[in-house]
């Protein structure tokens, strides 16, 4: 008989899980492995909370594995390191993100990508080397190995560098590797959520033109006067955005729901990058003809390596960069799922896990 | 009132025309300019018939000008030269392709990227600057300002280089400009048409491992034997698709039909690309995981610059490159065009136009 999930490993833990696809977080005891000698151990302090989060709960992707304890922007404090940790020791503050292993071996990984290597290990629903299943932030403990663990730098705030570990290194990473990210060019960000907020910070300080693109014309004042950014489209307003055709650089689209290319691929000058980073569940519509016209392309990145993961955190800190929260108990997240769901929040959950969480 | 076409300019000129979406054409009697100081007019000896002629003549993209005579793979021999003409004198062979004009002012224009200028003037059914219609090349003669016009090299076929300006500078263009053009990359051509069978030639000359990818079992001796591709893959066919995934550095999409994307992503391997040189008419669907896992880009590219155009007559002229063809008498256009219509053609129809044409 397969052992529990609170017996499996040596460790006890204790966090808050779906059990089905209903989606519904509850109290869960559960284990974790025993600090390995390349692994890092550590409290849970802050863990924030990613749309892709209810994505998952929900199963709307299909590949979830319950009982599920969600979770990738989790930060916390070093409790035990295995003998041959070389970065880390107790009491550091540390963090992770979206993985928490890759093969190691492959091309990817061997260029520091091991978000795009093929045996990705996800932070949580996914699966160890030996089979047994991932668990995520939103509880007390967490152990992984070293090399997918970064160093949460001095002078940041705990809480709102927690999403830096998911929102921040998916915008991040492209804006760089596209090289959206040289002063002067003008930039297009859609959507100003959990990604797009963070987003602007960045592309403002690369010292780009920052364009926001969004549906939501109440979104503009905060936009501008409190994110720094440039201008601000509302996407619906024909006339504004004819006036805008073929004036950017690049566009970084967050929006994970169903929208129209058209329109973005107009904004974009010849040789525009249009640069997806929101997974809408549904195929979008591609007019070909927009792509061929000015040879524009587009094209998806998700997260980043470690090592571009640690360089982020650290620009962040040198250019006092976090995200935009709003701190909440544990026992307060089915209500921010509700509120998620409506995108009732500026700009990000993130839940006071030490404080809050209770065996 | 109006000039008519056979009147408003002064050099009288013979060619076959639609005159509505009906798609029919028929003698049609016009006028070109006089021979500008800038100017090469010629006589019109072979006419590739593109795909795109299909499409103009019925209209099928909305923004067709009648009357209209088609042919944007023009060769022909030099009959005059313009007073401040430099590169060319009367005997030359000499090609015209897409376009015969450009604002030649613009950012686009001054790196050499006419074909990306917001006003690029088309062959044919398009304006020139003085508003009056542009016709192609099925028709006795020509007349093209000399920056528009490219030399074919002394030892070149003359019938079958004529769909290079067209063919072979559409699928040149992007393997150069996307970096596909590296001995020991691993291509994929989609569709064995006139486009993609010149891609193959190119794409071979260039070193690379060429996979051609069809909806068509019966074209893979062809592929192979005679084009001298190095694998077939059947696109319906998921058993010989799955085991191919993930093999590809980029895709040369030359198919301009509705058609899946997913399967020509999952082909591609992390960072590959995905270029589109067809144009369907429909919106293809997108899915962006596809994109984000790995990386992945799509891109849209549009024939070429004149210098590049140039560098692709000269660089096939030296590897024995040009197109596979059938030579027709013009009188056979209509039929031709039925052909085209069923892919009953080995690739691409070549109008004889100097030795059938008749007033």
């Amino acid at each position: 008989m397969a052992k529990s999930a609170e017996t499996e490993h040596p460790v006890k833990a204790f966090g808050w899980a779906a059990a089905d696809s209903s989606g519904h977080l509850a109290p869960f005891h559960f284990s974790r492995r025993a600090t390995g000698d390349d692994d890092v151990q550590f409290k849970v302090l802050y863990c924030g909370i990613c749309h892709s989060d209810l994505h998952y709960i929900k199963n709307e992707w299909g590949f979830s594995q319950y009982p599920l304890v969600p979770g990738h922007e989790i930060v916390g404090e070093v409790t035990e390191v295995g003998k041959k940790v070389q970065k880390f020791k107790v009491g550091d503050k540390v963090g992770v993100g979206c993985m928490v292993g890759s093969c190691r071996s492959c091309e990817r990984c061997d260029e520091d990508l091991e978000n795009y290597c093929a045996k990705i290990i996800p932070t949580y629903s996914g699966n160890y080397s030996d089979g047994s299943l991932t668990y995520g932030g939103y509880s007390d403990i967490m152990v992984a190995n070293e090399h997918f663990v970064v160093r949460i730098p001095e002078k940041m705030p705990l809480d709102s560098a927690a999403p830096l570990l998911c929102a921040g290194i998916t915008t991040y990473s492209p804006l760089r590797h596209f090289g959206l990210d040289k002063p002067g060019m003008h930039i297009g960000i859609v959507g100003l959520g959990g990604l797009g907020h963070v987003a602007v910070k960045f592309a403002k300080a690369f010292g780009v033109k920052v364009t926001v693109i969004s549906t939501s014309p109440s979104k503009k004042e905060e936009a501008i006067e409190h994110l720094g950014a440039d201008s601000f489209l509302i996407s619906k307003d024909e006339e504004q955005m004819q006036a805008a055709m073929g004036t950017m650089d690049g566009i970084l689209d967050t929006v994970s729901a169903v929208h129209p290319l058209t329109p973005l691929l107009g904004l974009l000058k010849a040789h525009g990058k249009l640069i997806m980073v929101g997974a809408p569940e549904k195929p979008l519509e591609l007019p070909v003809f927009s792509l061929m016209s000015g040879r524009k392309m587009m094209a998806g990145s998700g997260i980043g390596g470690m090592k571009e993961t640690q360089e982020m955190i650290d620009f962040a800190a040198k250019h006092n960069i976090s995200a935009e929260i709003e701190v909440i108990p544990i026992d307060y997240v089915n209500t921010a799922m509700d509120r998620l769901l409506k995108n009732d929040i500026k700009y990000r959950f993130v839940i006071d896990v030490a404080n809050s969480i209770k065996h």
